[in-house]
């Protein structure tokens, strides 16, 4: 019998978390007096055994017992072979997808929701705080909270909110809190609503609300928390590759491709950072993280210092950025709308590591509607941004006549997402590509910033 | 580490249903002339490898390997152990879920609609037309089409048709066609429209809409199919419990007590089936089938010969019903709305074998919330009724103060019901308990239907 899944036991499950910055130098985050952020500086935003991982410079890091004996409600996940994907498609490639869909919340967020949940409970904090774009990370977040004891309060960029009801209902199940963002209850909020107040929203905005409301409960018992971009979610997220990794040993294969979607770069960093750190060593593999071309951080911003937030509470981060102040048009995958990517994504890129490519909304509904009518799984929007670059390598590798291995990260299901689907099928989706001009103006904010340095990893 | 999840390698999954009707005796459909139905009877509504299925008294049947080719998408399916939940009951009992939530669908009902499409695409047939309650079964029949070529054809119970707009946008995805019933497409649909054009609708008038479409398609290339009650569907989830007992004997467990949610009967039967066998060569096991009190099947009804749809139009099953013409109230589980129960169920609970328990739909999403904050998973309406019964048997177990061992069929996940947890949520649910006058007024269709003889298989 042909093997279409690869499992791995329990006792399989890594034991360690991979931290790329043992093997790539990154520019520090910035503070408001010019210089680099001490850990200090961050202790009203997040507990102190978080800031350390943070800025950990250890290649290995155990996780936590606890925070597997969570984990191992869904994990290993399930590494499956897309054989009826390939058919489809009539290509020569082996395709890989890692199934992240399968956690309660239904996708990776809960890979660093669980772990963060978990260090904060050691620190002795009792509520959690934090922003969400589609919904996934609240809904993560939400879970995490549930299963340590933790209050938790999310703040949902309007546009998702209001777009997918449901997604409060999974977070009120598990007990969380959500309203919508822009808010009334912080001054960031109140100031975005002053500005524009039908504004959409953006993750951006979002962010500000969900510092302002954690850093100021005087109780010191509230931390914010975030589901994206820093080292140490990139961190948490590595048990994704490491699983896959085993998975792919086990039946003899290599990946010639590493593809994961993009927003603030936590999924493709938890597939792709163990291949990149093969990579290093002296492997090739092609690496693509995928994103739309309506928010084309990676494609078309340079590498700049920015704020990480619209109402620059955050430090300045070295990263690809449109401007902490842009607001992306609002496409169906709200976990891809970030202004900025995550600083050590961001310097990969710079290094010539790994390769973005940035695909359009139909094109990305057409690819995850042929996925779920061959392998089954219907895929979160923002996979579908995967699935499209998929398809290229695999017809590029037809094209070539070569039987490249391609492994992608199915980050989640899309069973909430599924009135963005209504639309593709109505024609109703457009192809929004953002022009030179937008994003030029969307740049201002920045000028004036120091810059990054052009740092060389290998 | 302690284990969690017990899972199975592919090369371990079952190659063969157990079939129940090796090991007890039923009394046979009888047809409009008062004669038990001949195969041929039924093949203008099923191809005539399912019929043969139906009526076969193997006890053990071949799992093609077309089948198994697709359903190692996600089988076999976790076994867990329910650690948090068991903690938070402070019972001496340990649970374990069987985890049938991890398919595309998202609930077991792809088991058989795996296999019915696979036996209709060997047989030739190119279109299935189905109804569905929750919207379950549908978007299973639709997975299932879209992974073997063929048509789909779905008429929808109109209150979940109305209350879960996303039901559909599934469908469609895997390009099924989905609409509400009673419709106007069909003689049973406009009779039933004629009588109440404000109907909720139901199971049984939807199903006489999906046989007569199917059987007045003059090119012979369309076929019925049911996702519940019959023999065949109950012999394709039997793999759900086969699997368990392999996931059990690797932990060196065996259950005290066997628990699932039954509207037809097909989840229920999938996991407890192979306990049963078990159970008639002399095991000790307690078995409980779960229904809602407002549609009180197993638990009020008598067993009698009656039709399983509305207009009349199957042949007349040996069954617990509440008259064919009973239009439930319309709570949160529409896949519990059936008037019948499967025929090999109703025979078990007439012989003593399994006992059957009805619950209230307020503690129904009570259990359900306590598994979302403990276990994570937030579960379908459907099987908060199974979790229910294990709350009450797991508080047994801490009275008695034994070690019992319990598992419950955790049948599918709530992602598409959170509507109604927002119900739960706002004190708006209604514990709907069927009156005696009611269900005396109910069965008045079946009187002077012939009687099913009380059969002792043991």
């Amino acid at each position: 019998m042909e093997v279409r899944k690869v499992i791995l036991r329990e006792d399989e499950l890594p034991r360690q978390w991979y931290n790329i910055l043992a093997d790539i130098k990154c520019n520090p985050p910035i503070g408001p007096d010019g210089n680099p952020v001490t850990p200090d500086a961050l202790a009203p935003v997040f507990p102190m055994n978080l800031i350390e991982q943070e800025v950990s410079s250890e290649r290995w890091i155990d996780i936590p017992e606890e925070v597997l004996g969570v984990l191992k409600i869904w994990r290993p996940s399930p590494l499956v072979r897309a054989v009826a994907f390939e058919k489809a498609l009539g290509t020569p490639a082996r395709i890989y997808y890692k199934n992240e869909s399968v956690s309660p919340p239904g996708s990776h967020k809960p890979n660093t929701a669980v772990a963060q949940a978990y260090y904060n409970k050691a620190f002795g904090i009792e509520k959690m705080v934090t922003e969400t774009g589609a919904g996934q990370w609240g809904s993560a977040l939400a879970f995490a909270c549930s299963q340590f004891g933790l209050e938790c309060k999310v703040y949902m960029v309007r546009v998702s909110f209001d777009q997918k009801p449901y997604r409060k209902s999974m977070m009120e199940t598990w007990g969380g809190k959500c309203v919508p963002s822009p808010s009334t209850e912080t001054q960031a909020g109140r100031n975005a609503l002053e500005k524009d107040p039908n504004t959409p929203g953006s993750l951006g905005i979002a962010i500000s609300e969900a510092i302002e409301a954690a850093v100021s409960d005087t109780s010191g018992k509230t931390r914010y928390s975030l589901g994206s971009v820093l080292n140490h979610v990139m961190l948490h997220q590595t048990i994704i590759g490491l699983e896959a990794k085993k998975q792919l040993e086990k039946i003899g294969e290599y990946p010639d491709v590493v593809i994961g979607c993009a927003g603030g770069g936590s999924n493709f960093a938890g597939l792709a950072f163990p291949f990149v750190l093969d990579k290093i060593n002296g492997k090739k593999i092609d690496i693509y993280p995928v994103e739309p071309a309506a928010c084309p951080t990676m494609t078309k911003a340079p590498f700049v210092y920015d704020h990480g937030d619209t109402a620059r509470y955050t430090p300045l981060l070295p990263m690809h950025s449109l401007g902490h102040a842009f607001v992306p048009p609002p496409i169906h995958a709200g976990g891809l709308r970030y202004h900025g990517m995550s600083p050590t994504v961001s310097q990969l890129i710079t290094e010539g590591i790994i390769e973005p490519k940035a695909v359009a909304q139909n094109q990305v509904y057409e690819a995850g509607v042929l996925f779920a009518r061959t392998e089954g799984i219907i895929p979160a929007p923002e996979t579908n941004h995967a699935l499209a670059t998929t398809i290229d390598a695999a017809n590029q590798a037809k094209e070539e006549g070569k039987e490249k291995v391609i492994i992608v990260n199915l980050s989640g299901h899309g069973l909430l997402d599924l009135s963005s689907y209504d639309r593709y099928f109505a024609n109703e989706l457009v192809d929004l590509i953002l022009s030179e001009e937008e994003i030029l103006e969307s740049e201002k904010v920045f000028e004036g910033f120091p810059k990054p340095q052009l740092l060389k990893s290998l």
